[in-house]
């Protein structure tokens, strides 16, 4: 029995010896393979010749639009030009928000004169009335501020959420999430004591001019019951609060006339390199088709299609040739509806498919400084393992945390998720924005990006995912 | 003799364990410490503010121009501001180069079709003739291709320097490394064989339509040799380069009316908090007042410029008295002549003034990545102790390597030199050029630079410098 035991215990520790005996004698070649896939990237790549095109030929890509529609046929006929193993479109019903006429708010003052102020709708709000809304303003910074005030004070305003992104969180991310829900959930809570609009500071750090759009929801609240929801920009969320403290009675105007249309037919899009030896395991990487309407959505996310793209084509021009099924999936809907991370998750359900790893790009295409990543221990710390190679490329953030929105859907205990990050510092200056636009992304942060994916992908099909777990089975 | 070795060697340790004892009881305290300083830079900082003015109120600041002198008197102002211990002025002999009027270039094709080109003058270069200048053009790509050309295919030409930076180096600094001799040196080595003029390709990662000035040497060339050398963007490198494959009969003229005047006098701008314990050890932070003249010099230097002041001011406004006497110096001339640098360090040997760390920040106000460190190994090692208290800050690269230019003159075994390490990626896009301008800061990634060096100026005046060495001392 103690020899058995023994026995046991010593074949693990071979087939650990073995394993770390192969990585070290592998990892000459997999710092070549490293420095060819950089190289590629940042002398021969396609990522940023192809941003250009979806951003200044199709442009703006919000779900259910033509340039939605575009994007889809344009990224399939690119993928089908590298000649992968398989390209199709994987069909899914998305919501249909449309903005209309471009939206026009001002603050007026007790003497009657107004200072207009650049404002636009949020993703999924009701339209004003159609000759506006004027009603006076309650600033708060939470929605326990507003619970307190309460149906009293509240009813008949326009509630003002002013609580800025904090600007001492090294993450912009942490500062966002600190901040959104007054944006998500503003038109819903305001509404329970009876508010007839919403106007949100606008998710940016820097002050400027600009509004920011992005998703709101009204959960189950009636139709009738919804009421209007705005982005103002920082600078006039600064104004408006500056004059608020002066005079509590000024009023504020705004009109937007969009609009939710019935669901539409979409798209994912997906392309394939199939596995030579483990066909029927799955490796995905990608990020999100639409966008919002204000840019041209370079950031957000074109620059994670891309870079997505990029990955696949990359290995087939370096000749690396998988042992997994990598696919590159560019989800439709992720901004407002999550409807195709849903659908290729319930279809990947459905077909019995494995996936063993996915990684998403979509925060921005700024210079990568590593990644975030969902998983097990076991599965962590043999990421760990590859961080030195990265070191020559300036990557140095392996963390556990957050993959991604689209490739949420698809988490099992089975896999490990992982999320690119990229600096964060700029991002939120663009996101949503009418500036998040071609010119603002970096080509070489882009490829730098792109190749830093492609390293991962390379690294995870070469060596599986979770060595230790898979040790264990082997052993019993 | 045994038991006094073995005693020496007690001591050594146990005044090591002390040290150790002493780092560990105050960790907690130091990461205090970085948060507040971040925080007060995120929240509360100077540094934008200050460039803001710099750039847009005061503008380009070559050596010798209103500018610098303008900038001169008024960081001396803001300075003063501060309630340091000290500000002066430290006069300094600065070279005197004038532009003159914009620069005009074009390429003449077989035909006589003219192809206008955007070129600037090289800093210290002559004018051509009056009328300007037009022959025949040579492209090399290296001095030893040149060489091998020689006199008879070289003489009566215009030497076309069109090496570009490789754009597989991560670090990009290395990238300029490798081709900045085109610029500095071209017109020495292209005289030597008779040519009439000499033009380069601008040192510029991007493909675009901008010319990237810099400084060039005649080294003791008599001025009758003297060459003219212009900078060409790197769009129009291109365009040549394929024109001239097409036909090597085309001509190049430019013309451009730049000249060097006698030098005049201007300064280093120096202010102090003297220290509590050991006030006749110096901490030196800087960077350089000087910039190019074409854009408003807002990343080369203006950023290291505000970053340096605002490390003083944060150590203030924290409340941090230092125990050593910390300089901030603002030098003059770095671009083209390091008049400045070598005034300082002369002064400073002449009055045996003892520096013990310096740290420069000329490498643009983008995100901080780090530090390099120009020092030996114990000191080496005692600064890698306090790296981990920069990961919230996503600082990482703490690497051996060059301090920076200004600072370099100080040099001596006795202390440590590093410059910041910011993210270099966009860098070269803007460097020299007229889009160095302060709408290409970010106010976060200015202040997160400004925080990252205050930490660091911060803990070596806390713990001293290469503690090994002073232990030795300590134990002899």
């Amino acid at each position: 029995m103690l020899l058995l035991q023994f026995m046991k215990i010593f074949r693990l520790f071979f087939l650990c010896y073995c394993f770390t005996l192969s990585l070290n004698t592998l990892s000459q070649s997999d710092e070549e393979v490293l420095k060819k896939i950089y190289k590629t990237s940042l002398t021969n790549g396609q990522s940023y010749n192809w941003l250009n095109y979806l951003s200044n030929q199709i442009g703006s890509r919000l779900s259910g639009s033509y340039g939605a529609e575009k994007a889809v046929t344009w990224t399939k006929e690119e993928l089908e030009k590298l000649g992968l193993d398989k390209v199709w479109l994987q069909p899914v019903m998305v919501p249909k928000w449309i903005r209309g006429a471009k939206e026009y708010g001002y603050i007026e003052s007790g003497s009657g004169k107004t200072s207009i102020v650049n404002i636009c709708a949020l993703g999924g709000s009701v339209a004003t009335p159609s000759l506006g809304l004027k009603a006076s303003v309650l600033e708060v910074k939470s929605f326990e501020e507003l619970a307190i005030l309460g149906a009293e004070k509240v009813a008949g305003k326009i509630v003002f959420y002013n609580r800025p992104m904090q600007p001492d969180l090294i993450h912009t991310f942490e500062a966002y999430g600190g901040c959104v829900n007054q944006r998500y959930k503003g038109a819903v809570e305001a509404a329970k004591y009876g508010a007839v609009g919403v106007i949100v500071r606008s998710m940016n750090l820097r002050l400027d001019d600009l509004p920011h759009t992005g998703a709101m929801t009204y959960d189950d609240l009636p139709v009738s019951q919804r009421i209007p929801s705005a982005a103002i920009s920082t600078n006039d969320a600064e104004l408006l609060s500056a004059m608020l403290k002066l005079d509590k009675s000024i009023m504020f105007y705004f009109k937007q006339n969009c609009k939710q249309l019935k669901d539409v037919l979409s798209y994912n899009v997906i392309g394939q390199i199939t596995g030579s030896e483990f066909p029927n395991e799955y490796m995905l990487v990608g990020g999100h088709l639409d966008s919002w309407d204000l840019g041209d959505g370079s950031h957000d996310d074109g620059a994670g299609v891309v870079q997505s793209m990029e990955v696949l084509r990359l290995l087939k021009e370096i000749g690396i040739k998988p042992k997994r099924s990598i696919r590159v999936v560019l989800f439709m809907n992720e901004e407002n509806g999550l409807r195709g991370g849903n659908k290729y998750a319930e279809m990947s359900k459905k077909n019995n498919e494995k996936h063993v790893f996915a990684l998403e790009s979509d925060s921005g295409g700024f210079t990568p400084r590593g990644f975030s990543f969902d998983c097990d221990d076991a599965s962590f710390n043999q990421v760990l393992q590859w961080k030195p190679l990265f070191k020559p490329y300036l990557i140095h953030y392996f963390e556990k945390g957050y993959g991604g929105a689209d490739i949420g859907p698809l988490k099992s205990d089975a896999m490990v998720l992982a999320g690119l990050r990229p600096d964060s510092q700029r991002y939120f200056d663009h996101h949503h924005a009418s500036n998040d636009t071609f010119d603002a992304v970096n080509k070489r942060e882009l490829e730098l990006g792109a190749a830093t994916m492609t390293s991962l992908i390379y690294l995870f099909d070469k060596y599986g995912v979770n060595p230790i777990s898979n040790l264990e089975t082997i052993k019993n």
